[in-house]
């Protein structure tokens, strides 16, 4: 008899995702003139870059030649991309990486989905909440948890409270985890970890011999300089950290597909008789076996992100959805909100007003000015009393979101 | 501290492909001069068809639009590919499919790896022998095996031995299993199943409330209309059977990789209570949980397959390779060597002259005639004694290796 993975069944019934979308197709068949503006869900809204679409379309025309055919790709992606990642994305940084570090694949989210297979079942998980709800759920669904309670907590997960007091980026727990998950900027709080905060985390984990899971699909928000935009420009993150990168939403990729990870040689885990492993064979197996690379063409198109012409464009999508970012928080701000991030990230993360729940303000916000956010709650039970607004639409769907939202809620 | 999954430790250390690629490099290292003609991985020869390029083009163009921005895509795969599929790979066979049933991926191999995810972990797994090693592989990661011997056989994977006696498809087993793990056309042997055969089978696993996991990857090799091209042609399947198919090899996809998974509305594991669970509501949460979708261009590139200038050209190329195995098949034959294979598939399976071991003939091809094929060994221990022959070359390739096998090893 087919037996089910019962872990499958811990998992809350709904994503939250989905239950944005029945409440918000609820609303709108009620008030079918409604003008719904959607802050939700952090998708892309500009065209691809012309440099992207080229290179897409020269490279689906050189596999029409004979001379041109790509069949399965190279073993961790083309050799093109990942020198010019290890040189774009790193050199230019300071930091040496080698292309056999770097992992090229179809998501971040499948990446930090998927890292945890190498794991042992029995390893202690450690997330910062709100949580990007991928890292918790992949866990649950491998065994690695109890049951989860009603505020959204599964057992033998451990949480990290973000909050306002330690500005959304907590540090090192005193006591042991073994695979630690942090993401910045952040999703969703749009805090963004600071050297000294990511130092105190390498330090941590290479005391404890965790291995740090570093989410930086958001990097290229990152406006200030002075912040670090990977991990490994802390000394020593080599030694116990994962890193993922994605051209999602620096790029304008997520209906393109394209990101990477890295697992830097050196990096270890421990087998059973207490030898160290290293994580980058492990990954190597995993993916040889598992996945099948990146087409050929859209390695191609995340390439031409590189290029002078590509960089260019990309780079004033990132400045028009930051300029959206900065519109939604300053005018958030002076209707008297409290708010945090939308300066190094996408996502705006409000307080509710009048201690409503995530979902109540939700509610309200669709009902009163017609616009979609996401609630905190729903990355967590530390989220609660909390709001996501994405900057990932145009500049005059948010200047009237934001009128909107003063004209509902001031005074 | 971070313990990693010690079950991968028990994966024998060289994957197939890896070993075949070192001793080829080794060879042609040694004799920089050999022309060495390569019969082994099933990769694809020939250039994508000018309607799959023209509408992978026309829809990276169409992104580039404001109108045409396409960022996360729908769940399971757009409507117009999942609706194309039904109805072409489907209906035009007389089988009605929900496209609800279908889940739009980025290959079978990872679909096939991926899908023990959905069930219990004491799951008692049954391939049959040779067998395409990432079904075992994916098992033996997941913890539900033992350890391997020297064989390749893992302890607690049940393996069917496929052998000239029941025609390399053997049919069930007397006792229970819970997955079978089934491939027709066969990966590696050619060998496709009958009705009857399928038919045996479905009835086995709904006695036994087993899944079948059937890999239909190669069915457009299927030259006799009267052999089913998928398990859902046979009675009961809907309630047994999940079936994984590619537009890999079918339309030279390999390098651009789509595929689909159909898990049938009405097919139920069982929790730990004993209640039936919809295994397509646990592979969907699966998905949406661990995928993005293929890239908006690909699927629009799949759908051009199904198109009549798309579904031409790629029947041509079929017809390309078919040719190729047919040449491979008779001029073996004539050269007095056991053949099977090669008539519904693009693999011809050899036995290897004068009692060889895989390896050694491995060897000898490539020393004496600069062949390189793929030793059965390599797929499972009732592999020994037989050789993969690919037909993913240039006809005049397959020729020129014909001629001088049999100059090699003809009398």
């Amino acid at each position: 008899m087919a037996r089910i993975n019962d872990d499958f069944q811990k998992l809350k019934a709904g994503y939250l995702f989905p239950e944005i979308g029945r409440r918000t197709r609820e609303f709108s068949a009620k008030h079918p003139d409604a003008d719904v503006i959607r802050l939700g869900i952090g998708d892309i809204t500009l065209p691809l870059a012309p440099a992207v679409i080229e290179a897409l379309c020269e490279a689906a025309v050189e596999m029409g030649r004979p001379e041109g055919v790509h069949g399965y790709g190279d073993d961790h992606g083309y050799g093109f991309l990942r020198e010019a990642i290890c040189e774009h994305d790193f050199a230019a940084r300071g930091v040496a990486m080698d292309p056999d570090d770097v992992f090229v694949s179809d998501g971040s989210k499948q990446d930090s989905g998927n890292i945890q297979e190498i794991f042992g079942r029995d390893c202690r998980v450690l997330v910062t909440d709100p949580v990007y709800p991928v890292y918790v759920d992949t866990n649950v669904m491998a065994g690695r948890s109890g049951a989860g309670d009603e505020a959204g907590r599964y057992k033998g997960i451990q949480y990290l409270p973000a909050t306002e007091t330690n500005g959304f980026c907590p540090g090192p727990p005193d006591g042991p985890a073994d695979l630690a998950y942090l993401c910045s900027p952040n999703n969703p709080t749009g805090a963004v970890a600071s050297r000294e905060n990511l130092a105190a985390w390498v330090e941590w984990a290479l005391e404890h011999r965790a291995v740090i899971l570093f989410d930086a699909a958001y990097d290229a928000f990152i406006s200030d300089p002075a912040l670090p935009r990977s991990i490994y420009e802390i000394d020593g993150a080599r030694q116990c950290a994962i890193e993922m990168r994605s051209f999602s939403k620096r790029a304008g990729f997520t209906g393109v597909r394209c990101a990477y990870t890295v697992v830097p040689g050196e990096l270890e885990g421990q087998n059973a008789a207490g030898e160290g492993v290293s994580l980058r064979s492990l990954w190597a197996r995993r993916q040889a076996t598992k996945f099948n690379e990146v087409p050929y063409v859209i390695q191609r198109a995340a390439a031409a992100v590189f290029s002078p012409e590509g960089a260019e464009q990309t780079s004033q999508q990132v400045a028009y959805y930051m300029e959206n970012a900065r519109r939604i928080r300053e005018g958030l701000l002076e209707a008297g909100f409290r708010v945090f991030g939308g300066e190094h990230a996408p996502y705006i993360w409000m307080r509710t007003p009048e201690g409503l729940s995530s979902w109540d303000f939700f509610d309200e916000l669709l009902g009163k000015a017609h616009i979609v956010g996401t609630p905190g709650s729903g990355f967590g039970p530390s989220g609660e009393g909390y709001f996501r607004l994405s900057a990932f639409n145009s500049t005059q769907n948010v200047d009237e979101a934001i009128t909107r939202i003063r004209k509902a809620f001031s005074g």
